[in-house]
């Protein structure tokens, strides 16, 4: 199975432990500070519609509108999508990244901003979102995408972008199916969104507040015209 | 003694042990990978001018010379200098950052692009320069940073911007008056150019040949039109 399959195919098998996961704050490093903080990095921009991309049962769609955005969620997981429809209103979709690369998704008008939270797993079609994010974000516009720090990865394998086991790690409950994930060091990070004409306009590295180890990496980046 | 004034103090009384360390090859990770890296990241862009800045005793000016660049090191240390020029004729000056930034420091034109490799070593004379790079860098110039990775310290220490203890760790010499230096997370180089007016063209991530652990950062900028 390739690559791409096998993760939308474990998150399909998955969807009702990952709802439950969620529902239940399972996640520590999402209660503790990485919720929190791509809330907190979307919102000191000045935006008014966002699209969460990958958005899973909600969450942050919810969270976003709580705040006055106009927040609409996709995922390609009909099971997700279902769930954030029954928690939060008909402001859900379901397509995939190639979906919404390829326009089969279409927005009435574009969005001020996309978020991308630990939604970017593989290789391929990874690149191709981020390449035509202009379907769906105005030029201008905001791209944010919160992804593990490389620090958290490196300090137990080679720091190395590429495939990488290890998806279900760390859940407390049985998760099925794991898959690989394609991991990339910040230099390949950079290199994607340049390829991609994304401008780096700010990075965050929240950190856990004890620790202060880095838990997680949040890119703001903006769409340049064309 | 205030940081930038204990900086330049210690560099100032280890210039012979330093000039002795690098004619040497004393310094593992510059003749494994950065020094190589540096050169190769400035040769991959269209430049013919370039001011190596904090340029020590030359190595990096005599380098890109040797590749039919036109080279200028500068570097407040008279005594690197000097030997500088015993090694490699009149392309030399001594300049601090601050005389570079206000204007002490001229050249007869504004540069290609500009290379600062492992001299960034204080918070506020670093911001100084960065703010000010247009007065010796041509608007669409690039700058080429190199600096320790961050991943390299936050094995050992909080992953945290701020004055840390250790700069002439791992000398095979004994240098002397240690000095504090300026430790930036990631998060806070994009920061700083940001302010700057410095876009992110490319970052690399040099790794260590065979643990490929990653050892030094490298960022690509341009200097934006004000």
């Amino acid at each position: 199975m390739d690559p791409d399959t096998a993760i939308l195919t474990s998150w399909h098998a998955n969807a009702a432990n990952w709802i439950a996961t969620i529902d239940h704050d399972e996640i520590s490093s999402r209660v503790l500070v990485t919720n929190a903080a791509i809330v907190q990095t979307v919102l000191s921009y000045p935006i008014q519609s966002i699209l969460d991309i990958g958005c899973g049962e909600g969450w942050l769609t919810r969270a976003l509108q709580a705040q006055g955005k106009q927040a609409f969620g996709v995922d390609a997981v009909p099971a997700l999508i279902e769930n954030a429809i029954e928690k939060g209103g008909d402001y859900y979709a379901v397509a995939s990244f190639r979906d919404i690369a390829t326009g089969v998704y279409t927005a009435s008008q574009p969005f001020d901003a996309a978020v991308i939270n630990f939604a970017l797993l593989d290789k391929e079609e990874t690149e191709l979102l981020l390449q035509h994010i202009r379907m769906v974000v105005r030029p201008d516009g905001y791209l944010f995408i919160q992804t593990l720090h490389p620090l958290v990865i490196a300090g137990q394998q080679p720091y190395a972008t590429g495939w990488k086991e290890g998806s279900w790690n760390g859940m407390k409950r049985t998760f099925v199916q794991p898959y690989q994930w394609y991991f990339r060091t910040i230099a390949d990070w950079v290199k994607l969104f340049s390829g991609a004409g994304l401008t780096i306009l700010q990075l965050e590295e929240p950190v856990h507040p004890e620790t202060k180890a880095p838990m997680s990496l949040i890119f703001v980046l903006q769409v340049m015209q064309e």
